[in-house]
């Protein structure tokens, strides 16, 4: 029998718990969804005010120069740098997720001309493989989709790049990214990795990977679309090329020269100026895990997830787990399939525990190891246990689904 | 003789004077830089802060649908129509404005696949030109760069886009947009105008015209990076392809769908999840221009931008004003040559004046009508001639340059 206590345990237990205090999570919610948006870190809302008020009101065109805005986005690259697992100077933050893998994609397509492939699977996310078509469309490429099972065999000598994002957003299914990246590279392909649903819940090995992407607002808490960040592996600083050239990226934007030259570094991802508000409260946020290991964080995510598959194996019976079992294939959230999702997603809601929907019929569950408490599964298991218990899902419509 | 009593009278008679209140501009700053960066809206501050502590802090995930984050890109269109003359509906916010030039001539050059050339001219922003290098390579098109005045001539049979800035950032000099969209749409070609220095200060007539993009931060004063935007006339909703394909086009974006399937409407230029926070403030920036028409605005700035080159021209005969002095021909700022551009903005910044240089050797002063006092210019130029009088300019280093 497990019960109450023994998440509280837990919480005494984890090495972690310090960091809650680092958010405002609303007072009695149950907050699973930081897989979509992550919550407001504490001290964000003083930093944008004085973006806003100072640099931007008093200071003007010479906060550019005087507050640092100019190396923002770089500022924000070397704060995850460490996240990620990557030298400080190879993460640049910027654009939205899609047009970060749009950009990475094609630029590594272009390491890679003379081959014909894209691979992919069908596990990515799909705005990934809408933005992989446009590449493959305007870089003489073809697409290939296989199973995420697949991937491995399918990498051979016509492969050109291997794009993929590491947890499926639906499953929570992990890649082995290490081995995938060997494999990849031992067959001459530009390995890109799509890290959204990763960064920040997890320590990541990219060792030999060629290029990266991953978002600001899920794991990483950088606020509502929060900009993108892009990681280029160093030895492509001096070759790669950015399909959308645009000023940021020019080796003397300054000088405002009619012919684009392409400057050497993770600046070169760069095309135009960037949203400072939404950059700044996304540096700010990233305060949150001053002095955390990403090792503790995965630590803490395995913990969690096998928490709470074990409660819903013992108390809900109804729903199947579609989430890995073994802790080294799956990432830091939990799909319960039922073919009621999205009317008992929304009941639960309504009992403040926020998950969300993934067609057709998964509830997922995001359990951000920053600052999520293991009572807090208990919680969420016993409410959504209530609610079938009472049939009270039968009265809510569908809902339009949320946002990822 | 001018003098000061003269301007205080011009302010005295401005219609538009009320709108000063609406914005912070610092106590004794001459602020001439509105063209790169347009000073803070009153009312914004208090607008970002509750969608920091209440819509991202208590309402998190639910406010995409309860705080209408999912339609701000869309409302921040509706709001920008009217400034730019053209229907709700047809203008969205979103993206860089390199990455918006991107979009919209590469969706321009798809329109007409069949022709060779792209033209623009040599007084198009650096970054346009380095986008329009992009596309054009990208999907199989000669860009042709030919000088300001021979636009007209070279349109022709072979012409599929024409993409030409508006206004040129360091002259100001203006195009003719109702006969170059004629001309253009006579001879079969696409024409996208960037208004990035027009918008805000003038009222348009973008008649015929297919698409346009343009930048929040400058005579809009959406705030520092403020998100671009992109208007794409109702006849091509169903019919133009975004370069980028990605979510937040596709016509069911909650049903995950691997394929993509473009929505029809201005949001098919969209990309991937936007910026809120930086959206918002732009939003909420717009309120500023509450009541005010684009054809008041235009008067005021041609008044302006008359009575400082007037005063330039009696006080200050050691600048060459590259400015054309015909009002028609002119946007909303006046650039000043002098081979020491550089030290003596630097110097007069120092002074409490900030306008920017251009390389090599432009000073260049912005003039936004919304909220710029006739009185300032006589204290800009009272202030320059000081400091030229006194040699003062002479103990500056160059600037590094300002950001536009």
């Amino acid at each position: 029998m497990i019960d109450r206590s023994h998440f509280e345990k837990l919480d005494q237990g984890d090495s972690l718990a310090f960091a809650r205090d680092r958010f405002r999570v609303p007072e009695g919610l149950v907050y699973l969804d930081g897989n979509s948006l992550g919550p407001l870190p504490t001290h964000v809302p003083g930093r944008l005010a004085q973006v806003a008020e100072v640099e931007w009101g008093q200071d003007l065109i010479r906060s550019w120069n005087a507050n640092g805005w100019w190396e923002l986005a770089r500022a924000v690259g070397d704060r995850l740098a460490p996240l990620i697992g990557v030298p400080a100077g190879s993460v640049i933050a910027g654009d939205t997720t899609t047009v970060a893998v749009y950009k990475a994609a094609a630029a590594a397509r272009r390491l890679r001309a003379d081959r014909a492939v894209i691979l992919t699977d069908s596990g990515n996310f799909p705005t990934d493989l809408y933005a992989l078509s446009s590449v493959a469309q305007q870089f003489d490429a073809i697409l290939k989709v296989v199973e995420p099972g697949e991937v491995l065999g399918a990498i051979g000598d016509h492969t050109a790049v291997v794009c993929l994002t590491h947890v499926d957003y639906r499953t929570g299914r992990r890649h082995d990214m290490a081995g995938i990246t060997r494999a990849a590279s031992a067959a001459g392909a530009v390995m890109v990795w799509d890290l959204s649903h990763s960064t920040g819940a997890m320590d990541l090995d990219l060792s030999g990977a060629d290029m990266a992407v991953g978002c600001g607002y899920k794991y990483l808490n950088g606020g509502p679309g929060a900009p993108a960040f892009t990681y280029v592996h160093e030895r492509h600083h001096e070759s790669f090329a950015n399909p959308i050239a645009g000023w940021w990226a020019h080796a003397e934007p300054f000088a405002m020269a009619p012919a684009f030259l392409a400057v050497n570094g993770i600046e070169r991802i760069q095309v135009g100026t960037q949203p400072i508000l939404s950059l700044a409260a996304f540096h700010s946020a990233l305060e949150a895990f001053d002095g955390v290991e990403p090792g503790d964080l995965r630590r803490k995510s395995e913990r969690l997830t096998s928490e709470f598959i074990d409660l819903v194996e013992a108390d809900l019976p109804e729903f199947e787990i579609v989430t890995p079992r073994n802790p080294d294939d799956r990432g830091s959230h939990v799909s319960l399939a039922h073919p009621e999702a999205n009317r008992i997603m929304r009941t639960l809601i309504a009992a403040d525990v926020i998950g969300d929907v993934r067609p057709p019929n998964l509830l997922r569950f995001g359990f951000a190891p920053l600052y999520q408490r293991f009572v807090d599964l208990w919680e969420a298991v016993d409410r959504l246990r209530h609610i079938m218990d009472n049939d009270h899902w039968r009265d809510a419509p569908d809902p339009r689904g949320a946002v990822t």
